[in-house]
C-alpha cells in the first residue's frame, strides 16, 4: 500500500513538473493525463472498509497495522522489540476495544470446546484422564497486565525489566476473565494445570497471591523460571519444562499461551492455542 | 459477544414480560429498568471500531468475524469445512477488499528480510548456498484461486473436487504478485526452490503450464501428490516430502505456505511464513 501511495506521490508530482515546465501546455497535460497515467491501485480502496477514526485515524496506517497485527499472530514476524511506533495507535484501539476482548473470548471458547472432546475421548477409551494435563501461561494468559502497560504506550515503549517487576511485585493483575471460565472449565473437566510461566522464582509468593485473589484457586504445579534458567529462551525453557511434564508420566493435552514460544519447540501439546497480544513478544 | 447479546435479549424480554404482565405498573417498570438491570457490556462498544459497511453492516458479526479469521490464521480453530455463514459477508469484503493483499505484502516482504538475511549468513559461514532450500505451496501461496472463489461464495460453499479440478484444468490460476516477487528474489539470491503442492500428479502439465504462464519459470523441483499419497493429511504428505528434500542435503530454510499444513509436522522450515487464507482448511 506505501508502495502505491509513492507511486501516486511519484506520479502526481510528475504530472506538476510538467505542468509547470510549460504554462501553455497546462490545459493538454491535463486532459492527456487520465489516459497516460497508469490508475493508481491506491484509489481502488474500498469504501466498506473505512473506519470512523477517532480524530481521523490514517487508513493507510489502519491497514498496515492490522496486517502488522496479523502477521504477530500468525507467527510470520522476525523477533521485535516493541510496537512500531505508527501502528501505536492502532494497538491502543485494539485492545482498549472490544476487538481484543472478542480475540480472547472465541480462543478461549475454542479451547473448551476441544478440552470436553478431549476429556470425553480419555473416557471413551478408559483411558484415566488422571494423567490428562493442561499447560497454562499466565501473564497475559490467565493474568492481565493491560494496566500497566496502559501506563507504557501498550507496547510502544521498550520493555523495562525494573518497572514491571514493580508492577509484578503489587500483585494486581487482573483476571482474564474467558481464561479463567476456561481454567475452571478444564480443572473441571479432570485436567492436571500446570502453570509455566517466565516469571522469577523470586516472584513465586506474589504470583500465587495474585493467581489466588484473581480466582484461580488450585493447580498442580507452578513453574517459575530458576536462576539457571534466566539465559535461555522462553522456547527451550518451556520446551524442557514441558518434557519434565510428560517424564512424569502427564499427557500435554492443551496449552494456552499469548506467545509463540509458550507453544513452539518440543514437547509440544497435542493442541495449542495462541491468545492476542500486540504488546510484546518473547523469543 | 453473542453471550452478551443473548443476555441484552434475555433482559429486554423478560423487561417486556413485565410490562405487559400489568398495563399500570409499566411507567413505574420503565422508570426502575434503568436502576436494577445490569448493564449489559455489549453497550460499550467504543465508536471508533465502528466500521461504515456496505448498506449497514452488522457490527456484532463484523467483531465476532474478524475474532473468527485471526482464530484461524493462528491455527485456533478446530478443523473446519466452510466459513461460518454468518461470516461469508465479513471474508468477502476481506478478500476483495485491500487488508487481503496488504496482508499477502506483509508476509512477503517479512520472508524477503529473512531470505537476505539467511542468505548472507551462509555467505559469512562460507557454507556454499547450493543446498539451501526454500518451500512454496503452490494454491493460495504462488498462484491464487480466487477467480474461482468468487464463483463458489469464497468459501461459504462446500468444497466440491470436481468443480475445482475443473478449474485447475484451465490453468487460468494467477499468480500472488507479492509472492511473485518474493519467489524471483528468492530464486535470485541462491535459493534451490521446491514446490510442494497437495494438487495430484495428473495435473503435472497443468500445472506448470499454469506457473510459467504466471511468471514462475524456473524451480528445482515440482512434487505433486501422487495415488500413494492421496489418503494421507497434507500435513503428513508434506513432511514426508520435507524429509526426502532434506534427505538429499537440503537444509530447507524458509517454507510458504496458506495451510498451517504446508509448514507444521516435521522436518519443518528453519521459519515458515503462513499466508492468509480465510477461505478453506486443509488438516
Amino acid at each position: 500500500m506505501a508502495r502505491h501511495l509513492l507511486l501516486l506521490v511519484g506520479l502526481l508530482l510528475a504530472v506538476a513538473g510538467a505542468a509547470a515546465a510549460s504554462e501553455a501546455e497546462r490545459a493538454s497535460e491535463e486532459a492527456a493525463q487520465h489516459v497516460l497515467l497508469p490508475r493508481p491501485l491506491v484509489l481502488e480502496l474500498p469504501t466498506e472498509e473505512r473506519c470512523v477514526g477517532e480524530g481521523g485515524a490514517d487508513e493507510d496506517a489502519e491497514l498496515r497495522c492490522a496486517s502488522w497485527r496479523m502477521a504477530a499472530e500468525a507467527n510470520n514476524l522476525a523477533p521485535w522489540t516493541a510496537v512500531p511506533e505508527d501502528c501505536a495507535p492502532h494497538v491502543r484501539r485494539y485492545l482498549t476495544g472490544p476487538a481484543y476482548r472478542s480475540d480472547l473470548d472465541l480462543v478461549a471458547r475454542e479451547a473448551s470446546a476441544y478440552a470436553r472432546a478431549a476429556a470425553a475421548d480419555s473416557a471413551a477409551v478408559g483411558a484415566t484422564s488422571d494423567s490428562d494435563a493442561w499447560v497454562f501461561d499466565v501473564d497475559e494468559t490467565l493474568l492481565s497486565n493491560l494496566p500497566y502497560y496502559a501506563e507504557h504506550g501498550y507496547g510502544l515503549e521498550l520493555f523495562d525489566h525494573r518497572e514491571f517487576d514493580k508492577w509484578v511485585e503489587k500483585g494486581e493483575a487482573p483476571a482474564i476473565p474467558s481464561s479463567l471460565t476456561l481454567y475452571r472449565e478444564v480443572r473441571d473437566l479432570g485436567f492436571k494445570t500446570f502453570l509455566l510461566t517466565g516469571r522469577s522464582e523470586g516472584h513465586e509468593a506474589v504470583t500465587v497471591d495474585n493467581l489466588k485473589r484473581e480466582g484461580f484457586h488450585e493447580w498442580d504445579k507452578l513453574i517459575l523460571r530458576a536462576t539457571a534458567d534466566r539465559k535461555k529462551t522462553a522456547t527451550a525453557y518451556k520446551s524442557e519444562k514441558r518434557k519434565e511434564i510428560e517424564a512424569e508420566g502427564y499427557k500435554i493435552l492443551g496449552n494456552s499461551g499469548d506467545q509463540w514460544s509458550d507453544l513452539l519447540g518440543y514437547s509440544m501439546s497435542a493442541r495449542s492455542f495462541k491468545l492476542p497480544n500486540p504488546m510484546y513478544y518473547i523469543p
